[in-house]
């Protein structure tokens, strides 16, 4: 977010994004780096079968603990022909909500701090998984998303091309897309 | 789930899940490996700044479309810290969502596929995330999450041992875990 065309002192909020408190907190940071270490955290009890519940409470950064406004509480499950009882998204889905929304974030965040602005952004993805990997059927087969495909329409007045940079942006700056993209470490652990 | 010690004719329910019925699945992909070849999908929207919406609807699976029993609607955003309005978990989050959630229903699903009886399963996860990564002010720092530790209590009449290959077993067959530790390619193109 180095280049930019806005002028810092007028716009103040486009795409919904304070721009000024962006840039002002981009400036924290270059002084202070520890600003921009977070943590994100969450907690699950088993309900029963492929049913659980995962809270959302809290988080650090910004050198200290923040609690969200109200907790966030989501039923997670698999539907009937994954044995379960359908009263949540599953896993896999929890990660493309993710994925989805972390893209249109990074997208509009960054359009907003090039003084692009964004009048709609609708997407839709799909990802493969083969559960032969799950069931520990076939040691060939991936047990995780074999691929991802995520379409953007994007409306703005700009050029396709525009557009086009505008999601490559997405891509490089969205956490989630890179979590997943790149291998990221995973520690498991037992609490005894 | 080749390995196990359970008596396909006696238990039918173990851990909430059917074992049964789950023997008779794979059964049948070990005749038609097609059945087990599933699409998830998900829709999105913004809102506004850094809130916008998921829709989960349906999926394609053992060889047809189906429709959740309802559509879920989760909402996205970002903490006020983060320039958003705290109106959702943000998407980070819902990633460490699917995270939990599938190493549980993983443990859950293999524990009964072997006969284990599980009583509770609690777990809390917490990822690292540096901020510069995503606001592009070092190349250096990682987009995503640098690291993802997870902790498990497991209430069964097993041993520490028992557990902790438990734990081993969750990772090794859950699709999330897989397609965050490796990496995964994810397509996004423009809808014109």
């Amino acid at each position: 977010m180095t280049e930019h065309t806005v002028d810092k002192t007028k716009t103040r909020n486009l795409n919904g994004v304070d721009v000024g408190q962006l840039f002002k907190t981009i400036e924290a940071i270059k002084g202070t780096p520890d600003i921009a270490k977070f943590k994100f955290r969450a907690t699950n009890e088993w309900i029963h079968g492929g049913h659980n519940r995962t809270t959302v409470k809290d988080f650090y950064g910004a050198q200290q603990d923040h609690d969200h406004l109200s907790p966030f509480v989501l039923d997670e499950d698999e539907p009937e022909v994954l044995l379960g009882e359908d009263k949540g998204p599953n896993p896999v889905e929890y990660l493309l909500t993710g994925l989805i929304g972390c893209l249109t974030s990074a997208l509009v965040y960054h359009a907003a701090a090039k003084g692009i602005q964004i009048k709609g952004v609708k997407s839709r993805l799909e990802g493969d998984i083969d559960l032969r990997g799950f069931l520990g059927l076939s040691p060939d087969v991936k047990v995780g998303y074999a691929n991802i495909r995520v379409y953007f329409k994007i409306d703005a007045d700009v050029s396709d091309e525009q557009k086009e940079e505008l999601i490559k942006m997405a891509q490089k700056y969205s956490p989630v897309f890179n979590t997943v993209s790149n291998p990221t470490p995973v520690w498991v652990s037992l609490d005894k």
